[in-house]
């Protein structure tokens, strides 16, 4: 098969698998927020174990793991924050700006909550690991949190426009030293700064 | 209705509500996972899409929030990290020691992976801030993080059993100092220590 058949096959799958995941994601809002009675609940988990059934026929025995496609693209699916076919992702649409700033906008929902109508803090520092992790990220090769510190200013908001957005402050040799930070449209919510280690081998 | 009806009725939503997440988060694990064909992921989406329909019928319109029962306990079913109801959360069981220590004990599945076949960083983060919030916690009195730092000894494996812990070291007016880890059988895997306020009124 050649490269290009199977980049043209990783864009299928992704037409198969990345609706499955989004129509996932409407029902994990709608576990939190549904006030069914219990009989419409027995029915809509009855639907819900079949198609896990139907699904779970022919499945990987383990995580998905880190693909690389042949034109060097890394796909990890089942990423928790940017994963595709990860409903526990938002997913968040990472950006690499060509100075080096990379930024993601996302709005985040009732599963994501911590104090009332907020989002969890560690899901802010979910979210800003991965950010601040990207910055150093390179293709096929695994970047390791060291340390990350994260300073809360105020609380963030669910429903809300967010931006989570991140750069390099400098390098010493296997350790990226960054820096970023969630905003919403009146400021910064959440700053922090982390040591990403890139394994040599 | 008396107090104790209210309790019961908690108790009856849990046993409704607590099955329906814990099939999302089975399906959750699927979407990951699965190798099904386009025609049976496409009728395994249409059976979920028809669940959500029904669940979509009475929902309430935002996030779940925070209760307080009559007996004083706090109900979280939304919570990112302990939500009953929320299948992005594991969900973590906390348990409270008499002598302030806080633990919880888990296994991580392939919802919550970052580099392959371990968990994200960004995930050791998020238990981390809410166990070691949880030192804090008092009963219908939120407590939000002011600063978090975590340090990453070694990857965390998914698929195999870990131990959060934490504990106070000290406090200063509303700011509990709290220290804790994830620990696997081999030891610490990442160490956390935080800052959290509890706001006055």
């Amino acid at each position: 098969m050649s490269d290009e058949m199977l980049c043209i096959d990783y864009r299928r799958l992704e037409s198969v698998y990345g609706p499955l995941a989004q129509s996932i994601r409407r029902l994990v809002d709608l576990s939190i927020r549904t006030e069914a009675d219990p009989e419409t609940v027995a029915s809509a988990k009855a639907k819900i174990d079949s198609a896990a059934d139907e699904l779970s026929a022919s499945a990987r025995p383990g995580p998905f793991g880190v693909q690389v496609t042949p034109d060097g693209q890394t796909i990890a699916w089942g990423n928790a924050v940017i994963g595709l076919r990860n409903p526990v992702a938002p997913p968040l649409v990472i950006h690499h700006e060509p100075d080096g700033l990379v930024w993601s906008e996302f709005t985040l929902g009732a599963a994501y909550e911590g104090p009332p109508d907020h989002a969890h803090g560690g899901v802010s520092a979910l979210i800003l690991d991965h950010v601040l992790g990207a910055t150093a990220h390179k293709l096929d090769r695994p970047v390791y949190t060291g340390t990350l510190t994260l300073r809360y200013r105020r609380r963030t908001a669910l429903g809300r426009p967010l931006r989570a957005e991140a750069h390099i402050e400098r390098t010493e040799g296997v350790k990226t030293f960054s820096v970023g930070h969630i905003a919403d449209e009146d400021g910064v919510t959440v700053a922090a700064e982390g040591i990403f280690i890139s394994p040599k081998t």
